[in-house]
């Protein structure tokens, strides 16, 4: 995820509009949250929305992601693979299947 | 981004626990903003936040945007880049460069 | 808080319009996590932002709460308290006093 | 709404935690999106959600709410009468009944 290519055009596209210094962690995170509220605006009346419109959305979200991974010095991969391990941990096959319920409620 | 072999290993996961009935688009964009709000959380009284703890709850953003990206049979580096491409065109260098402001403002 | 006369003006506008029926108590809580990242939208580059918006996005985000709270049949200022009461006890003041930190690491 | 009475409980209790010094504007809105998220998890894989945790969140979030009007020197019943006012002209209940679109759809 976010292969070499990917990180330099999101890093060049930051770079030629000197972008980077509104970049803070805490304003990569507010970004995040304020584009995800409007990906989830699409479904505000009801479970069915305009593909088109999810898909600019959720790349918003996305782009907001990558650009904090970057700026953390982290590699998005990584840090998911490595939380899938924990979270393989937290809701084992035997108890999770099938249910939605929280870990500590499992 | 999301490259087969991290796709796959998500998918996984998820069938191993019979989770995908939970996981319709809307279900998943609610909890995009839900894990968004933890990550936010970090930095609630400041800017500077555990970098341990924003690592793990980006992770959880990350993940649920690209079980929706694969829900909606879509390629997270590809919309990403796609949607690029028009912010580019929203944000020209010439007017944009050291401008937080939004595009139709500029 | 919410006397009866906002109360009714506020059911009054949406019966008018004949909107009760998107009114679920989630497409509500949805509502409500959209109109708090539009406000977060007034800060998303720095702590300065434009009273007039920020006082709208507030009440937009305030006439969610109120028509959830009514919705659910409760009074929003004694849910307001009786939390409140909840609140001093986990965070006791010869504890809390001065520290931003959440009530299990204090 | 948050009637002298309630507002000085709130600004006692900040008070002797001597809490204000956190409560930024934008720290505030920040604690509004992140507790709007606590509630929206209440209904993370459904429409049906624990009224009892609902009402706490709920509570939460308006605190919040009610915190950052006396901030700002607002108060919350005039702000949203005023908001009221605008939504009616936006949403004319001839065009707008029984319909969920947004005002620039009708």
């Amino acid at each position: 995820m976010a292969d070499p290519s990917l990180r330099d055009e999101l890093a060049d596209f930051v770079a030629e509009r000197d972008w980077a210094q509104f970049h803070t962690p805490e304003n990569l995170a507010k970004s995040i949250s304020i584009e995800a509220a409007e990906l989830l605006e699409c479904f505000q009346w009801g479970p069915d929305a305009d593909t088109g419109r999810v898909r600019d959305e959720l790349a918003d979200v996305l782009t907001y992601c990558l650009l904090l991974t970057d700026r953390l010095g982290l590699d998005a991969e990584t840090i998911v693979r490595d939380k899938l391990e924990r979270t393989r941990e937290k809701y084992p096959v035997e108890k999770a299947r099938g249910r939605s319920a929280k870990y500590d409620e499992l």
